[in-house]
This record gives structure tokens, sequence and C-alpha cells, in this order.
């Protein structure tokens, strides 16, 4: 086993070797740009983690991991397109460098590369690895369409929301997981419970995400706090807080929420100290706990797992 | 062999047996929109009659030909994104029937549906029936970006012209023929020659298509008659006039392209009166012919290849 930044390194050597052609430049060189972004490349890194853990062989999974992270950046170019943000990880993003259309087009381009990757697994698992791919794919445009669709609505639920980033977001995690394990040749029931443990840690993962957004240390952050409190997002914490919150503090939410008089400065102060005087902060963690426990049991008694477990231990003490 | 009625039949059964979940209705109800729309199925259509006349199954190609027939209309409905078209066939465009978002989104659902429908050709050719899919698909952003760049461009030349037509429009009728081919184990050489009818037609067909919008006959064409015209599109129409005329009909010409005071009946009388006078209808009737004959040549003593013939003989009579 090697360590993560090993992992790491491979992967990013991975997607700088990708080879694109040169012309025409406005198709490509949005694809490197996004790419070129970083990120924690959590997803080739849960590939690369499990397929070594199984006994299988790097190399094999490489190509998969690579087109499952080149999959997830498409899905961030789209996803901006459709919620018009500027700013990616400190950067414009495509559609504000480029244009709307580059970053549709472009983004189209990143998932034919995607699948050119998974193409490249070794023939003897290409048939699951490629099945769990279109699956879990198709399981993301679902997810984004439930968190637009989400935004129109008032009366969206914990388990709605929970349902919408399993899909978004948790799916692929198990997914890149279970591809590690199939390249290995692992039992089946070894790649179902790496499934699970993905699964669970990415629903973890995401409520991390949305609770980092209100209380995150804006100097590690990398984007602004207080994001979702801007947008209304239905995130974990709002709906909590829809619930939750009575009398005085159900009428200075709303107020909050609907006025437009309000600045974006008190808008977000205002929405964060009734989160924490409802004691929204400390429900959300403990919701990211119950996850990530739940991730971790899913892998209890796998042979090898500990540098899942380790991995799973750093991601959660993230701070950005 | 089937009559193309019978293959007709035969494909329409197969996209309307694909089967897709009722949630979230915004993601997939316009998928079923975009394939209702009906259209002419050439590229599965080819498809199937090259599997047929190669001595293969027509059911095993059946999936692919269905993916094909998808993925081209993922690019209709993301090209129309694009293009800001409010019509196609006759009907709204998704991003007017709905919102762009949706219309990007379930876009790219189709693009991941069609990848899945590829994925059920039969294993021992699934390999290079994937890997051709997926190159032609990205040659078609290709195409796509080519064609918007043209957009801003005067001097585009006829052969840069026709370069992006064979990446937008002829490549994916050359990989639904060669797709066929693979599926029933034709000889290699089979399939290239197959390949090369393909691109070719495909060339005499979007040739076709632009002499159509000028001078087709409006109760037959389906669209509005000048639609490239007013868009001062660099067709092969356009390019030939820029290159030929001179003097005054070159003034005329720039007056009517550039003036933003001629009403769109008048240009797109004055633009067509200009292509007649110059010679320009005879001269895309004799590009198109050129391309058509290079097809037909190109199978030329291929063994049952009579059906394919008509087809295309089929095609070249069309008027919409």
């Amino acid at each position: 086993m090697k360590t993560t930044q090993e992992y790491l390194d491979i992967i990013n050597d991975a997607l700088l070797a990708v080879s694109y052609p040169v012309e025409p430049a406005d198709l490509y060189d949005p694809v490197k740009y996004q790419l070129d972004m970083g990120g924690k490349r959590v997803r080739p890194l849960l590939a690369l983690i499990a397929c070594d853990m199984c006994g299988g062989c790097v190399d094999d999974v490489l190509p998969a991991a690579t087109g499952i992270e080149i999959f997830h950046n498409f899905t961030l170019l789209h996803d901006d397109v459709m919620d018009k943000a500027d700013i990616r990880r400190g950067r414009p993003t495509v559609h504000k460098a480029w244009s709307e259309n580059v970053a549709i087009l472009s983004g189209d381009a990143m998932q034919i590369i995607s699948y050119q990757m998974i193409g490249r697994t070794p023939a003897d698992v290409l048939k699951p690895v490629f099945d769990l791919f279109s699956a879990t794919a198709l399981q993301i445009c679902e997810g984004q369409q439930y968190d637009m669709d989400f935004e129109g609505r008032e009366d969206v639920t914990e388990d709605e929301y929970i349902g919408m980033i399993r899909l978004k977001t948790a799916v692929l995690l198990g997914c890149a997981l279970k591809t590690g394990a199939y390249v290995a040749h692992a039992p089946q029931e070894t790649a179902d419970a790496l499934y699970r443990f993905g699964e669970n840690l990415g629903l973890a993962f995401q409520l991390q995400d949305d609770y980092l957004d209100v209380y995150g240390e804006p100097s590690k952050f990398g984007k602004k706090i207080g994001g979702d409190i801007l947008n209304n997002k239905k995130t974990y914490m709002l709906i909590s807080a829809m619930r939750m919150a009575e009398g005085e503090e159900r009428e200075e939410l709303a107020r909050l929420l609907n006025s437009v008089s309000v600045s974006p400065e008190d808008k977000i102060k205002g929405v964060t100290s009734l989160y924490t005087s409802l004691g929204i902060d400390r429900l959300a963690m403990d919701k990211i706990d119950f996850y990530y426990r739940n991730a971790l049991a899913e892998i209890e008694g796998i042979p090898g797992c500990e540098p899942l477990r380790l991995f799973a231990s750093e991601l959660m003490q993230r701070e950005s």
C-alpha cells in the first residue's frame, strides 16, 4: 500500500497524461482548464485504495479512476452553468472565462472522454465497470435535477434532501470504490460493502460541506462562507432550522430568507446565529458522525481495510 | 432483407421500448419528448441495413443503432440551446418548452443513455463498436465547435466548411454503417468501405440540407425556408457566393449580409436571387452529386450492397 500523497501523485500524473487534440482550442482548452483547477481527487483516490487493498493492480484501475474524476469535473462544469456560478476553486468558471456555449460543449466532450477512459478497463471486468459507471452517471443527473427542483419548493423534507445528495454526491464515491473492487476481482460481497461504505462516506462528506459553508474557517475554506445561506439553498441545516424554529425565531428566519432589504452580510450573520441558537451546528455534526460511523461499520472485518479507514478519517478532518 | 419501412418500424419500436424512470419528470420527460419528435432515423437505418447486408443479425445491432439515434438527438437538443433555436420539427425545442437548465441536463442524461445502449452490443464486438462510437462522438463535438467558430469569421474556405460538416454530420453516418459491419463480423475492408460510403453520403446529405434551406419547397421542407440566409450561416452556398461575386453583385451581397435595415423577407429574396444569378444552385447540386457518386463508388463490388444503394437514392430524392 502507498500513502495518500503517493496515490494522489499517480492520479494527477494520469490526468496530465490524458492527451487531447490541440484543435479546436475552444473545445479542448476548457477541458484542460477544468481539470487543472485541482481538487481533492477523492473519487479516484478511493478507487485506487480499494483496488490496492483488495489485491488488485493499481495500474489496471487507473484509467477508470481517471474517467470517474473527469466525469466528476464534467458535472461541476455543467452545474456551474446551471447555477450561474462565477467562481470555482478561486478561478473563473468555464462559462465565465469563455462562454456558456463553450461550457456546454466542452462539458459534453468531457463526458465522452470519461467514457473513453472507462473503456480502457481490462476486458475481463469492463462490462460490470461500464454498467456501474453508466447507472451512477444517470443517478447523478437525477440528483442534480432534484437539487434544482428543490430550489422552487419550501416543503423539502430531510429524507428528500438526503435522497438528493445520495444521488448527486454519494453514489459516485460508492461507484469509485466498487470499481476498484471489481478490477481487483474482489468477492461480490466485498464490492457491495465497499459501495455502501462509499455511499455513507459520501453523505457524511456532503453534509460536512454544508456545515463548512456556514461554520468553516474563511481563510481555509477556499470559497466564500455563507454561499448556501445567501442562495436559500435547502441544505440539511436550513431544512432542520425551518422544522425546528418556533415563534419569534420562526418569524426571524422567514424574514431573513424572504426579505430583499437585508444585506448579504446581515443575512449570513442572522441565519448563522439562528442555526447556533437552535443547535443546528450540533445536529449537523451528529448527522455527519452518524453517516461516518455507518460507513466504517460497513467495512469492519474486511481484511486490509485500514488504509480506507485512515483516508476516511483524514477526509472527515478537512477544513476545506 | 427488409424494406426501409420495415427497418424503420423496428427502430421506432426499439426507441419506444427504451425504459426510463418516471422521476424526476423534468429529467426524463424531455428525453422522451425529444425522441418523439420523429425524424428520418437515417443513422440507425444505415446501421441495420449494413448489418443485414453483411449477413449479421439485425437484433444484435439494434441496441447500438438505437444508441446512435439517441446520441444524434442529444446533439440536436444541445445544439438548439447553443443556437437559441425555438422550433425543431414543428415543435418548441426542449429549452423553450421547459428551460435551458432542463435542456442541458436532460441532454447530459441522453448521452449516458446512448452509451448504455451501446453497452448492450454483443460482447465479442463491443470493444471496436464502443471505441468507434466514442471517437465519433468527440468528432461531432469538434464539428459543432468549428461551426460556432465560423460564425465569427468572414474568411471560412470551402475546404474548412467541408471539414466541419464532415465532423458534425458525416462521421456519424459512417460510424452507423461501420457498427453494422462490425456486428456482422464483416471483413475490415468492407467495414472501412462502408464507413467511407457513409462519410461521403453524409457530406452529400448536409450539402443537400443547405440547398433545401434556400431552394426547398416551403410546404414540404418542414422548417422555414431561408433560415441559414437570415443567420448569415457560412454554408457552402454563401462561401461560394462570397468567393464568386464581383463588382455590383459583391456590393449587393455585402449590403444584404451586413445591413440591419433590410427586412428578413427582402434579405432571403435578395440573397437567393444573387445565388441564382451566380449559378450557386447549379454548383451546389453538382457538389451534392459529386459526394453522392463518391459514396456509391465506395461500395461498388461489395456483395449485397443493393439495399444500401436504394436507400441512398431515396435519401437523395428527399424534399425535407
